[in-house]
């Protein structure tokens, strides 16, 4: 400190705040989206938001890190904005729910620049404005690996919220689009990184990379079979079909069969298993116990059947039956196409 | 996978889950404390709660970064887990709200052990007690940062919020406690570790030590002051109370001056100060620009003293004008003991 004897030029109160200060005004002057229920946004020690009345507030948090969750080889900071925050969109889907509001911590390198940042908070407006959400808070510190960590709010009515634990005997388990896209990408993408098959393959497998890169949350699914009551358990497939299948029994308390026969596979998945080698197997484990599909897996009354294929074509969204929910002492059972049980090496896509 | 014709013993649901899985269902059993809004919270894909009707929500995110923020080298994983709360806390008590909800992120290297993780949950749980707050749900992944990051939500009723923008002109500038502690904690912890002037420091500075390593957020203070009506506009000090008062001038449309002779110093500070060559300078410049102090600075009406000194007296904690609203013009300045303004080399604690 030193002192001034001479007055100095008065501040605006705009200058002299920090840097992080000022990117995070610009972002939320650029990217900020209005909320009707949004009363403080960015600008204050908190958010402050009204809930609509009437409804459960749902909330849920995810973080990106990088090198276990992503490599800047490959994602963009556009898509690595749109997928943090969609795979929150993703978990208040599986409630059923609707998002409202999100909150963003950045922990960026020092060698990012702000360029990258306002990237990324663009993509994840994008995605954002899509699916209804509003930036409500945020902020930035500097750490050795790139972390996104979104905090996504929500809400649904009490009644029509579906949880893990709804699952009973007798119900049919279905799953939206075509699981085991993701992973597949994932493996293109990392063999492409190291030189080993080269551009063509990305053209190839073009959608399951995508699907990888920038998947989209069930949004509309999840809030459609909720607020009709058809599904009676549902969760998101972050981890694989069996892994989530294994999550919701245990809090239904029930088993679960799950038949390989009736997995919707996409043609990419299918040219891959096609290739020869140990792409047939490589591709099953894929659909079965591949990671962040985020598509939905839910229980529902095999009598909501027609229900659900109206909302599949209502949606332009594929919903289809995958096996059965069964009694506990069945456990989870994934059954092929002989009619025999089959044993995974590995149970899914553990990030523990 | 492979395929065998013999059954395999069957799951019980709990078996084969992920080691994240069950890490959190132990740590969620272990410190999820009760709260009547607490619908659903960690075992789904999103905790389900109910606000209090007639309240608005607040939502604040904090990350905590190792080596940016903090060092295990001084910083036991129950300091941090309640750092990382109370962090959080103090926004919360600075909108005047109550903390209800939170979530936690954890980032973990490879390095640390599930017992880490425990006693890491020990201290954010142990806080969360002590004001109030409930664990709704969490993650972890792994990364080469120890990384924390809290999203706390709380309500307030909506005309009891106290914002950064209600500073007017002729009110007087108040803060809690005795600012410049935790800077002063964090230099004698750093020069300790150094092995500069060792263990003998830590004793003579352990109150500015343990203001660092667990600062108290002012919930108490935060509350009284915006249910009474008293604070018009409110921060916590997280940067230094001249970059904090710039954010309230700022937001408020106001300048404001703050005199040095009325700064609230703790004895440790003092001390400091009298220990000759740059302490004086540097006490100062800790007490004004020092970071993570965790105290409220608020402006109030001058007609309301007796009753901020009744909360004073009532929460045993120390309240004090240091300072008074002005017109935008003046800008922020700092004023010296002779009445000359004085100006800082560093504005504040910058992070970014």
């Amino acid at each position: 400190m030193t002192r001034e004897k001479s007055r100095p030029p008065r501040e605006t109160g705009e200058e002299r705040l920090t840097g992080e200060d000022l990117l995070i005004a610009r972002i939320a002057e650029k990217f900020g989206h209005g909320h009707p229920g949004l009363i403080k946004g960015i600008g204050d020690d908190t958010s402050v938001t009204a809930q609509t009345p009437g409804t459960v507030l749902l909330a849920t948090t995810d973080t990106l890190v990088e090198s276990t969750h992503f490599t800047l080889d490959t994602t963009t900071p556009a898509q690595l904005g749109a997928k943090a925050l969609g795979v929150s969109i993703s978990d208040i889907a599986a409630m059923g729910g609707r998002p409202t509001f999100f909150l963003i911590s950045l922990v960026l390198p020092k060698t990012l620049d702000t360029g990258f940042v306002e990237e990324l908070y663009a993509g994840l407006s994008a995605t954002a404005l899509v699916f209804g959400a509003t930036m409500a808070g945020g902020n930035m510190s500097a750490g050795k690996d790139l972390t996104v960590t979104v905090t996504l709010l929500g809400e649904a009515k009490p009644e029509k919220v579906v949880y893990r634990s709804g699952a009973e005997e007798g119900q049919g388990l279905y799953v939206t689009g075509t699981p085991g896209d993701s992973a597949l990408g994932l493996r293109i993408l990392s063999e492409t990184k190291k030189g080993g098959t080269g551009e063509s393959r990305l053209k190839e497998f073009k959608q399951a990379v995508k699907r990888h890169l920038t998947p989209t949350p069930r949004l509309e699914a999840g809030t459609r079979l909720a607020e009709r009551g058809i599904a009676a358990s549902m969760i998101d497939v972050s981890d694989g079909i069996v892994l989530d299948a294994r999550r919701l029994a245990k809090e239904s308390g029930v088993g679960i069969d799950i038949e390989i026969s009736l997995l919707p596979l996409s043609p990419e998945i299918k040219r891959y298993m096609e290739t020869g080698g140990s792409g047939k197997e490589a591709g099953l484990l894929m659909a079965l116990a591949g990671g962040e599909d985020y598509e939905l897996l839910f229980s529902a009354d095999l009598k909501d059947e027609t229900l659900i294929e109206k909302i599949s074509e209502k949606l332009k969204l594929g919903i289809t039956k995958i096996g059965s929910v069964t009694s506990k002492n069945s456990g989870v059972r994934v059954i092929g196409a002989d009619g025999v049980e089959m044993a995974l090496e590995r149970g899914g896509y553990e990030h523990f």
